[in-house]
């Protein structure tokens, strides 16, 4: 019979239809589509003239622009929104608009054009997420920045427009709708439980034990009860933290172990399957202590239809247990 | 420069990236594929053996269950929700699960297997409706459904499992989260206006004309000024009208007219394009007189990456007022 579960944060349910299930194993069929043309990469050493100068680069030698460096930030050529003027509302009859105010920025993750991240030692992924977070300290000092959001799309069905790896940090002039609706569920359930509701998750799932898949000192990467989409996969903090930012050097090298270890697992499980990542944090400038940071990845195995882009609703067809149970077995 | 617009029902933001905009001719090029391999067709005449027995289905002849139905509805056979015990909720720790109780139908638009929606003339479109009517009103009795939700998937890559072309119809114990919003959206503007938001919006929409695509005695179609996606189209009753099951004969009739215009307007304007279609109608069984139903249309024209799937706000690369300007030239 299906079930449906509930989000303990939201409050949303997801539909788990068993009688549509389909095994683990058969969506390691669905190996993303590599480029067979290779054309000339803006994100590889001597091309850096193609693309907006840069905003950070980590580098032993050579000139900003230049080669010669190991992880590169820059604005995106085709930016969804610009670090220029206010995010002023504007009435239209009715309507409302606002300017599209903020930050759009590319995150190079190696200069080498096909070293994925679960292929990069945890050194090389230590310094992609240094960026992330230097980038992210420097965007939250703009008040005109309400909220930032760091993704990955990989391979050309999850929205990846370009092979060579990399990440994307949004800087948003509004807090987005996933994050209203966690923030309005943290609240809930502190009024009624005092304590954070992703704390408590954490300690459910140490306990469970069955939607785990790797644990380091710091940190828990596990399949949600309420796993929207197979082998949803959440990696967050073990002990309560805000934000993305409060990350210590420790946690830092803590968070690449998990995140190449995670990444790697569903890499070979799944075939280097398409995927999309995102960071969800604590909106800036505001008090948000009920909130506890975590990444969450989307294998893209399924395609979604009227249902579930008409209700918000999902119809999941696999168990997490089953997802959390399969994966465990690869080896890093 | 970028600009946000604000969906005045839900309050939710919709990027519209002008700077990445592809100008609306660009996207005929996304024309849907179709199979090759001519399998045997289970909505097809002679093969009603292999669906579920029929719940409903309009013939001038021939027995339940046997070729001669102009419109059949069948049970699906891999349902997502079943007709069958009480949606009861169960603890699990600090997790909330609910059996999968619920209706999920198939509505065949016609035997024939290769007869799209906007080819069919008006009063074959009448049948569909008609059946849809049917079905809506005699699962609203049942009090373990809360929404019925009405959709079709068209092209394997909006989730079409089967080409001969059907609609999917979901009898939920849950209102879904997208409906849960707008009803929030409807009260906010009811409390504070006195005025449903809908009846406001076609107001507006009818005085600006230019994002409406057609228009009858007792509908427009229009894309939605805050269009989460490219060719977004709304089909609405301009007067007041809570739930799709108020419909009386003659709203039949102009309804008809009105959904096979549109559809053949994205359907030549765009190069018969994949994408999904679905009913937004007001809950069941509780007073929801704010509700102002419609239809809501999206070709998919585009993937969506970890930017719309973490924050729920979307990307959108193209203007509705450019998209409406396209569609209306093309001819019935």
């Amino acid at each position: 019979m299906p079930q449906l579960r509930q989000d303990i944060v939201t409050g949303k349910w997801v539909i788990i239809a068993t009688e549509r299930a389909r095994r683990p194993h058969s969506f390691s069929e669905t190996k993303r589509i590599v480029s067979k043309k290779r054309t000339i990469c803006p994100f590889c050493y001597g091309n850096e003239y193609m693309t907006p100068l840069e905003v950070l680069a980590f580098r032993d030698n050579g000139e900003p622009n230049s080669s010669g460096w190991k992880v590169r930030v820059v604005p995106n050529k085709f930016p969804a929104l610009i670090p220029k003027g206010k995010p002023e509302l504007i009435k239209n009859g009715i309507y409302f608009t606002m300017n599209g105010v903020g930050a759009h920025e590319v995150i190079i993750h190696s200069p080498n054009h096909d070293l994925l991240l679960p292929l990069m030692n945890e050194k090389q992924i230590e310094l992609v997420l240094k960026a992330y977070l230097i980038r992210y300290k420097e965007l939250s000092e703009d008040p005109n920045i309400k909220f930032i959001h760091i993704i990955i799309n990989h391979g050309k069905e999850a929205g990846a427009s370009l092979d060579h790896p990399h990440s994307q940090l949004f800087g948003l002039p509004i807090v987005p709708n996933f994050v209203l609706d966690e923030i309005d569920g943290l609240k809930r359930y502190f009024d009624k439980f005092k304590k954070c509701v992703f704390c408590e998750i954490i300690k459910k799932e140490l306990q469970d034990g069955k939607r785990i898949i790797e644990e380091t000192d710091k940190f828990i990467a596990f399949e949600p009860f309420a796993s929207k989409l197979p082998f949803e996969t959440w990696i967050i903090p073990k002990e309560h933290m805000e934000s993305f930012s409060d990350m210590g050097e420790n946690d830092l090298v803590d968070c690449s172990k998990i995140l190449r270890n995670t990444m790697k697992k569903i890499y070979n499980g799944l075939n280097d399957p398409p995927l999309n990542y995102w960071l969800h944090s604590a909106p800036l400038h505001n008090n948000h202590k009920h909130y506890h940071w975590h990444f969450e990845i989307i294998p893209k195995l399924t395609t979604t239809g009227g249902f579930e882009l008409g209700t918000g609703t999902i119809i999941n067809t696999t168990l997490p247990e089953e997802c959390a149970k399969y994966l465990k077995n690869f080896n890093k």
